[in-house]
């Protein structure tokens, strides 16, 4: 039977493309990123009669971005680029998806299974007839790699790549080739969702886990909780925010935890990285004679340069595929269903106070008549002004430390790409959570950090946001160049500097109409205050850009920190 | 004896970047591109020293764009990046130097050697302690790959990579650990130059095949040649010039290698592409008797959709590594050595005329009061207006096809990427030219075409033109987004479109100060005369950007039928 012949077969036949685009609207994709080009424009015809919006992105380093933002907020997202010159503008984008375990369906659209057989010297190819070596290149950072050439595979293989995004939080990379687009699949399975219900662990196991993690838990005299990032990428927060209400215990959040933890609530007492920790942090933590870490993950930026001092024989590490007591390991036995249990039967603890969490006051040390924007006052300054269910993406850099002093309203979700550390990136994800809040009810506000060096790398995007009427507030950090740069090598270096630009003249270029936005340019404390107590501002109507001055060499502390352990790791041989 | 004690052994020790650089510098070039990143800082410092100026692009890939501009213009270049964020946002700039045979350097600074060793849990990692990953991305589109890490090798291993990538003509990938950089290695080897002169045929089969070549070259009646852009890439240009001129036989030029001959010839018929070429040379080149084609890419878009029909048993193919005299194929018997000889031993031969090639002329169905700009009217227009050696960029899309019905003055250079085609390529490409143009004396001017869609993937890179004073003349077309995919398809689909801009408002927007650029808009054919009548706008004198206003819906002929042919390829199943 050759392929075109399966259709008698099917019981309900569909095309290709209205599988796949149906799928990830299942799975609550709602608009898909990505740019246009001659390979997958059949396949995009596919996306309306799915309920799919387009986004159209400027370029595909930002559909990447911008998708890798999207699914930070609604759990999936999809981008679609074009065969060799589109998808291999982005493996930035997606290795940072990998790294921090952000769910992200790649598709490209391939010239036809024919014109591969027949390694035709097709535009947008090496010129040697092999049409695999970008797909090779994808393969090092997405967990499936699904090439659909075959209508009686397709819908398998499109229900096992976007399981395993989903369920290994990272992407997938999908070729549709331009003459898959119409085949006729089984379209019956398109009533039964895909499956996407957790990993059980094996009961007995669990059980045997569980009993080791309550003995040394009650046992101990002044436990602590740290919870990390991969809490939040691996879907147990509910669990890890009963397990912190239940017991009462100090929880405290790693740089890229920061935002996983409810920072309202008395026992939360702020971020531990070290010698980047808050104020008391780092002596209860490492003072513990247990701690509790949920998905932590031990970078160099995570940890102010490996400066956190916490013993294997004090912690218990809860990750998503195993659970670690002492040095003991368990592989297999993930956390969500340990920590369940854990707290379902949580004993008696002893639970002792941690310091409290930094109020957003400005230190004392401020000089407030010296009107100079610095990080030291504006951090917690800006931390008075957010509001409950804010998302707040924070820039590599000095904005990325520069949170550490900012202490949440009650659902703030913060985005940071602290283990990747693209810069560019905080931009493009910027517009792909604008449009994620908008299509989430839009009550929450989307609020930028990032630096002047930062934003130029993505800039565009900044079209793309008004392009689909996205009111998200965007601050750019102007301090000459790239200053966490300066702060590991090259102080006053040339290299380190960057062209200046009339960042408010942006929007009008990149076709914003009149009223439907606003800049603004703020050099002083006095000008953030009053922006600040500014409703109008406050209250998001539109997309508003400011340029926030400060000194080229000042920076967050924790930064300084970090960068200097990061020199002396460079250098060392 | 470990790494670090070889330094008294060394007869000039030399840190291993000032070797790199030097090198670098040896081989013309005077300037690098890239963007810097905390794992090639320190590098940086040793540029200054080496006799090299740093570029500093907006992002990566734009600068790996701009790295190939300048490498087609002055033999070879080098971008720098940053390892994992940095390189992976440039692949398609390098795959597409490695399809179109462009030598780029790129250099990547790297974690120490000891942090790799050690699969230290690093920012700009995947987290997974590999750091080989990135590397191995990078082999699939680079002929050498050095991985730097013992100062006893470092010397050797950039030599060979330098060499391979002139030689081969196609982008190397070396990895630069910060530990290694500072290193001392032997410097004596400098004292010598790489040796880069090109690989010489066997003379024995050379002969044999020359004898071939002279014998059918004497029994044809109405040969012709036909030049391509591997004639540029692999430098047989004064080869082939001194056939052209020496046997008086037609010449003809595909696409890819427009701009390869001095189009002011009297035997020089204009371009050859099947469906597409210019008046009568189809006819020409297909009736003839014997083709000798010097470099040919038979891709999709440089024949016009596979639409050339010379048959091999009545051609002879030089190659830069190998000839084919109708179906005998001579492997390892390159063009330079033969070409040479055919020229030195040139038979008395048949002459019959080729067509003449576009004079420059508006065709006569142009209705001249009809104020619209069309393609039709404005390439021949723009040919009148070009200069003795302008270098002119035509980006994918309705310019690169545009080009097809424009004759060039003499020592004019045509930058397009045919083969590769990749939208923004040409912006980024750009800034890569018109620096390479100022430092190889500045009388060149550096004109851009490119489409608005096209232009908004890499539009900041008007800002590193801005910063290093470059004076590009930049014409964007504004016809309303993506038309070259219009016709392949979705002539009305929103994902088409793209958000118009103010095209004007950006150089101010990037910084650019009052008198130092400017910019216009056309938006009819009295204009655009009116413009390029303006001896002060055809000076040069500065940045300047022409918002040229074109219908949406209007094409070159031959990008119409290159788009009907890739839509049937396409759809064919």
């Amino acid at each position: 039977m050759s392929t075109t012949d399966i259709t008698s077969d099917l019981r309900d036949p569909v095309d290709a493309a209205t599988y796949l685009f149906t799928r990830l609207k299942q799975m609550g994709i709602d608009s898909v990123h990505g740019v246009p080009g001659d390979f997958n424009l059949v396949a995009l015809d596919y996306l309306e009669g799915c309920g799919l919006k387009w986004v159209g992105n400027c370029n595909e380093l930002n559909a990447g971005y911008a998708a890798d933002g999207y699914a930070r907020i609604k759990g999936i997202s999809a981008v679609i680029t074009t065969f060799g010159v589109g998808e291999l503008s982005l493996p930035n984008a997606i290795a940072g998806s990998f790294a921090e375990y952000v769910p992200v369906v790649h598709i490209v659209g391939t010239p036809s299974t024919l014109s591969q057989a027949n390694g035709m010297l097709l535009h947008h190819t090496l010129g040697n007839g092999n049409f695999n070596v970008f797909a090779d290149m994808a393969a090092n950072i997405a967990v499936d790699v699904a090439k659909l050439k075959d209508p009686r595979d397709i819908p398998s293989q499109i229900d096992h790549a976007l399981a395993e995004c989903y369920l290994q939080s990272r992407p997938v990379y999908i070729t549709l080739p331009t003459d898959m687009v119409k085949k006729k699949v089984e379209g019956e399975r398109l009533k039964t969702k895909i499956d996407l219900s957790p990993h059980k662990n094996d009961p007995e196991r669990e059980d045997y886990v569980v009993d080791v993690v309550l003995k040394y838990l009650t046992a101990a005299k002044n436990p602590v909780i740290l919870v990390d990032s991969c809490a939040i990428r691996h879907r147990v927060l509910p669990e890890t925010h009963e397990l912190i209400e239940k017991s009462g215990l100090p929880v405290f959040v790693a740089p890229m935890g920061k935002g996983a933890v409810d920072e309202t609530l008395p026992n939360f007492g702020g971020i531990y990285a070290g010698d980047g920790s808050n104020p008391g942090v780092r002596e209860r933590v490492e003072g513990a004679d247990l701690v509790l870490t949920i998905g932590q993950v031990k970078s160099d930026f995570n940890t102010a340069g490996f400066s956190i001092r916490t013993s294997q024989l004090q912690t218990i590490d809860f990750h998503s595929t195993y659970t670690r007591v002492r040095f003991s390991e368990y592989p297999g036995v993930g956390m969500k269903g340990v920590l369940r249990k854990v707290i379902d039967n949580l004993p008696k603890l002893n639970v002792q106070p941690g310091p409290d969490a930094p109020e957003n006051k400005i230190p004392a040390s401020e000089d407030s008549s010296d009107p100079t924007i610095t990080h030291r006052w504006f951090w917690p300054k800006m931390g008075q002004w957010l509001q409950e269910g804010d998302i707040v993406l924070t820039e590599t850099g000095t904005s990325s430390y520069g949170i550490f002093d900012t202490r949440f309203p009650k659902d703030v979700t913060n985005i940071s790409q602290v283990l990747w550390g693209s810069i560019g990136y905080a931009t493009g994800s910027c517009q792909g959570v604008a449009l994620a809040a908008k299509e989430t009810g839009g009550k929450r506000r989307t609020i930028l950090f990032t630096g002047d060096g930062s934003f130029q790398l993505t800039a565009q995007e900044l079209s793309t946001m008004i392009r689909h009427q996205l009111n998200p507030i965007l601050f750019i950090v102007c301090n000459d160049g790239y200053t966490i740069e300066r702060f590991i090598h090259g102080m006053k270096a040339g290299y380190n500097d960057i062209q200046n630009w009339n960042y408010q003249a942006l929007p009008a270029a990149f076709g914003a109409k009149e009223g439907t936005y606003k800049t603004y340019q703020v050099k002083t404390k006095q000008e953030v205050s009053a922006l600040f107590e500014d409703k109008n501002f406050s209250s998001a109507p539109y997309l508003q850009l400011v340029e926030l001055h400060m000194p080229k060499e000042d920076s967050p502390d924790a930064l300084k920190l970090t960068a200097e352990a990061s020199a002396r790791n460079n250098a060392k041989a």
